[in-house]
């Protein structure tokens, strides 16, 4: 098998045969995406570094490894004995990628890196930026596929149709919204390359990237057709019908580049933060590009009221699953001596229960103790510890069903905790509560709604290094813009409106001591519609509510979200008669909602757990 | 005299001699100031609305004024009998006048925009847009200038030294700053066009703009020169050896293109978002030209140690003329008939009354009951209320004097209160003290800040329609950025640091019934120092804080204003007791910080209105 030494080596021989003078192979596919099919995984296999993000960069003298500040020392190991050196990315004096490229070629020199992987913005920006010092930046070279001998195939699952009950909307009908999109932009064509964005214009999900619902393919809009460029083998006989009931017609996944060159003169509306350079390239030079976002990306983000009620359901349904693995935590697994990894399994079987049920929405963190702090920790079968009687248990968990997608923290006790504990803990709730309960005016954007949650903890002299919530897709990606709860102006600028759903989910991390999360995933509705829950159902309800004399509209945070915090945990002197109001109305929430389907021992749980405090 | 008729006569006569089909007429100086000298008042000339933002638009066949929703009402009173027809700028499908120009132009028409006035950046965008439907922007014609009769001249107040013992820092040293700066970013000039950025750098003050202690001037800083350009006739001769001392070669105001035309090769730094495009036009090619921030904007808005003690003085100072206002206007000024603009001029007596004084640094908003609801309300001698021993007065004022700059909002009952008065006022005293009294992580941006302020008006069903506070300049500007509280993600990017200083004003505004809003100038200081206020003096104090696992750093905001808020106004039930605290800490330093200065009525005045509650 070729050592990473043969790989660089290879590498640089092509490079030089070429005639180009560095090599980047980052970490992307040509959708964008989050996660990477194994076929994508280019960098890895160059580099032996396995993290989740980094870049390569390969000279005819160097050879560098950019990594972030979570894989700093994973990445030290996984490169030690190879010729890559690690730029440890974010720390002080390290240059970007990009800067370096730019320091350390010299005029008349050539950096090469996939132009269908490499968003056409970037290219643009980079070799706008490389060219002011006469470096030239190319983009039409593979050097990695003639080199990568072993490279895993493409993947080849069947998609499936995410059906009418779920989605409420055709089709056909959300092309016609897009459409209607073009038609104000003025624009002839619309690309899209975002599997999320392309599996819900068209209504399938499939099983191509561990825990999203998507499959690889593209899409391409005119006033008239609609393309989609996926993979046959992946498309049975059922839902080809159903395509072209839709009026959507198939194409090789590979036939992209060659549609995109026949196309007649017009406008072609596109992401270029997100579609390829080699896309854009291949386009007759009488089609301009007007650079939107993309529009289902936007529209998806608003769930409409079938979606509402699919995602109600499933939040029930696996609010039920995870207060029963706490129930199954807080009583059995110590005994039973158990380890975080043997502990979380319990939990994918309590999933499995449910026939609704398709995969985890990502893999589930199971932290005991100083684990925890962690943001990011993965206990495998090799490498965890066993749960013991005191301090917290932290479950960061999610599942993609037909009807919905879940993202789910709680962090429990097992037994005694320190004043400490109990202190960051009840932060964390009044932190949790304060967001959680915060009404706000239509169009208030993410940074400004991030900083109610962070500024409880300011008081106390705490902060967490990582946004307050996320959105997430509807049976597609757990991590979906563009809402975003962040404390940086820019990820955090898109204005927040009716019907689109976030996590909140604070935390307090102490390195080596525990760290606590609380995240429920909440539903966006105007002040007069909220969800009641009663024995066992649940459902929208309209209240009566004045507006003020500017007539503004006003939002509020309605959680899908129904499992118990730990009131062990809790200090309750330190809660604000407000906050105890908004605790206690939830656990009487939660209580209706799970108790008609629980018995015994996990019925008495959750009635105690749900006391009022 | 020559009517608006007359003036879109002889300009569309220039239009066709010039072969430009569109002429655009904005509210901009060379300096991208906020107030303009009459001199550049061209938009009110050619259009008669005098608003103090707007945009005119002349074409063959059409006459069209933009203007915002402050305006609507006043645009169509002044435009009535003219050939212009008002565009309400921000109203549902009213286009901005770009892309209104873009639509109604044709492929190969041209439309002129006074390249002297219009920035770079701008004029750089609008061009593409243009350019891409065929229509040019043509910036190198003056059509205003020839046809503009009776202009008044160009201001010519003279300039004054702003001492050392104020500066705390010679303009000798501040050039250096920059000059670093410049050899970070490999510069070889910097230009300036901002009044106040000249200002500061070279620590001279003037007034050739109302309210602002400005002078019309540019400056060039190279590696070893530092140039002004100025009207000779503004610099006496001692003004004259300071600068010569510090440096700085004097230049006449209008030589400045030419200078520019004549610089070696090299990279010019400058913010083409403020530097218009006749400067950048008039660089030989060999000069290339870097976009970034001033830096003097950026450097200005942290204060040195001796600017801090000096807007502290001067913050001191005009919380005492502010308190003994509020004496008179609520023990004396219904008595005696006055109305809201008598009232106000005993207010500019009280503060004539300091040698410090040298400007108010806005026109002072005095405004009673329902006038108050109006954000920018002025009264005049001709137009204005009396005031009644009744509902609300608001006084919303400002200084400039030689130590510092202030700006201060306080809202008084002048006898019995509704209940919805009261509560309003209450509301926006929690909002001011929810954001007064949070400790926030450096580098936390205004938008955020914004929402902690607004969020405390959200949960009662209220908002106000502006930012929650600006930053101000020392002895320059009163709206002076990059720090800003805004709830716009882009206006409130800007990351707050030490050191910088901003306004908090939360109100509520009921059109027809009043307008409450309480306003203090804040020092934002590391959570470690404070200020002490002991028998009339006050002083910066250091005090011991622990510091949290990951080392952040945390701020707070420090009151440099020393006013009571009106106890009458308050419903105590409605405070927190964390807020009641907060208040009767405050109240505590108002007292020992005036209480000294006072007798009689006034202190007894004092010495109520600060009791604790």
């Amino acid at each position: 098998m070729p050592t990473i030494d043969d790989n660089v080596r290879r590498l640089r021989a092509l490079m030089r045969e070429k005639g180009v003078d560095a090599c980047l192979v980052g970490t992307a596919d040509p959708h964008n995406s989050e996660y990477l099919a194994p076929y994508y995984k280019a960098r890895a296999w160059l580099s032996g570094f396995t993290g989740s993000a980094g870049t390569a960069v390969v000279t005819a003298d160097r050879a560098l490894l950019w990594a972030d500040g979570r894989y700093y020392i994973q990445a030290e190991k996984e490169l030690a004995g190879t010729p890559f050196q690690l730029m440890k990315q974010g720390a002080p004096g390290v240059p970007s990628h990009w800067t370096w490229l730019a320091e350390h070629l010299k005029d008349g020199q050539a950096v090469a890196a996939d132009g269908r992987l490499l968003p056409e913005a970037d290219a643009r920006d980079q070799e706008e930026r490389l060219g002011a010092r006469g470096i030239s930046l190319v983009t039409d070279l593979d050097l990695v596929g003639p080199l990568w001998e072993d490279r895993p195939p493409l993947p080849s699952g069947k998609i499936f149709h995410h059906d009418l009950r779920y989605t409420g909307r055709r089709a056909r009908d959300k092309i016609g919204d897009v459409r209607a999109k073009m038609a104000e932009d003025k624009a002839d064509y619309a690309l899209y390359v975002g599997l999320d964005d392309i599996a819900w214009l068209m209504n399938f999900r499939g099983s191509d990237v561990p825990n999203n619902a998507v499959a690889m393919a593209f899409a391409l809009i005119s006033r008239n057709r609609a393309l989609l460029f996926i993979d046959p083998v992946k498309v049975d006989g059922a839902m080809q019908d159903l395509f072209a009931g839709e009026g959507i017609e198939l194409r090789p996944y590979d036939a992209l580049i060659q549609e995109l060159g026949k196309l007649a003169e017009g406008v072609l509306v596109t992401n270029t933060r997100r579609t390829g350079r080699a896309l854009i390239k291949a386009l007759p030079e009488e089609v301009k590009v007007l650079d939107r976002q993309d529009y289902p990306y936007e529209l998806k983000a608003r769930l409409n009221e079938v979606e509402r009620q699919s995602q109600l359901r499933a939040g029930l349904r696996d609010s039920l699953a995870v207060t029963r693995y706490l129930y199954f935590i807080k009583r059995q697994a110590v005994k039973e001596g158990l380890n975080e990894y043997q502990a979380a399994k319990r939990l994918a079987d309590l999933r499995r229960q449910s026939e609704a049920f398709i995969i985890e929405s990502f893999p589930s963190i199971s932290a005991y103790g100083p684990n925890a702090a962690m943001m990011h920790y993965q206990a495998t079968a090799e490498k965890c510890s066993p749960l013991a009687g005191r301090s917290f248990y932290l479950i960061d968990c999610g599942a993609q069903s037909f009807d919905g997608t879940t993202d789910i923290t709680r962090t429990v006790s097992l037994g005694p905790l320190t004043e400490e504990e109990r202190r960051d803990y009840t932060m964390t709730l009044k932190s949790h509560i304060a967001l959680a309960s915060q009404p706000f005016l239509k169009g208030t954007c993410g940074v400004a709604l991030d900083a109610i949650a962070r500024s409880t903890m300011w008081r106390y002299g705490l902060d967490y290094k990582c946004g307050t919530g996320h959105g997430f897709g509807f049976v597609l990606g757990v991590h979906e813009g563009p809402q975003r709860l962040s404390n940086n102006p820019v990820a955090g600028r898109y204005a927040f409106a009716e019907h689109m759903v976030i996590t909140i989910e604070p935390g307090v991390y102490r390195e080596g001591r525990h760290g606590i999360r609380l995240e429920n995933d909440y539903l966006v509705l105007p002040v007069n519609q909220t969800i009641a829950v009663h024995e066992g159902k649940a459902d929208f309800e309209e209240k009566e509510v004045t507006l003020n004399d500017d007539g503004d509209c006003f939002l509020h945070f309605q959680s899908l979200t129904y499992v118990p915090f730990d009131r062990a945990a809790i200090l309750p002197d330190l809660l604000s008669p407000d906050e105890l109001n908004w605790l206690n109305d939830y656990h009487q929430a939660v209580r209706q909602a799970l108790a008609p389907h629980l018995s015994g021992d996990e019925r008495t749980f959750l009635l105690e757990e749900t006391e009022a405090l």
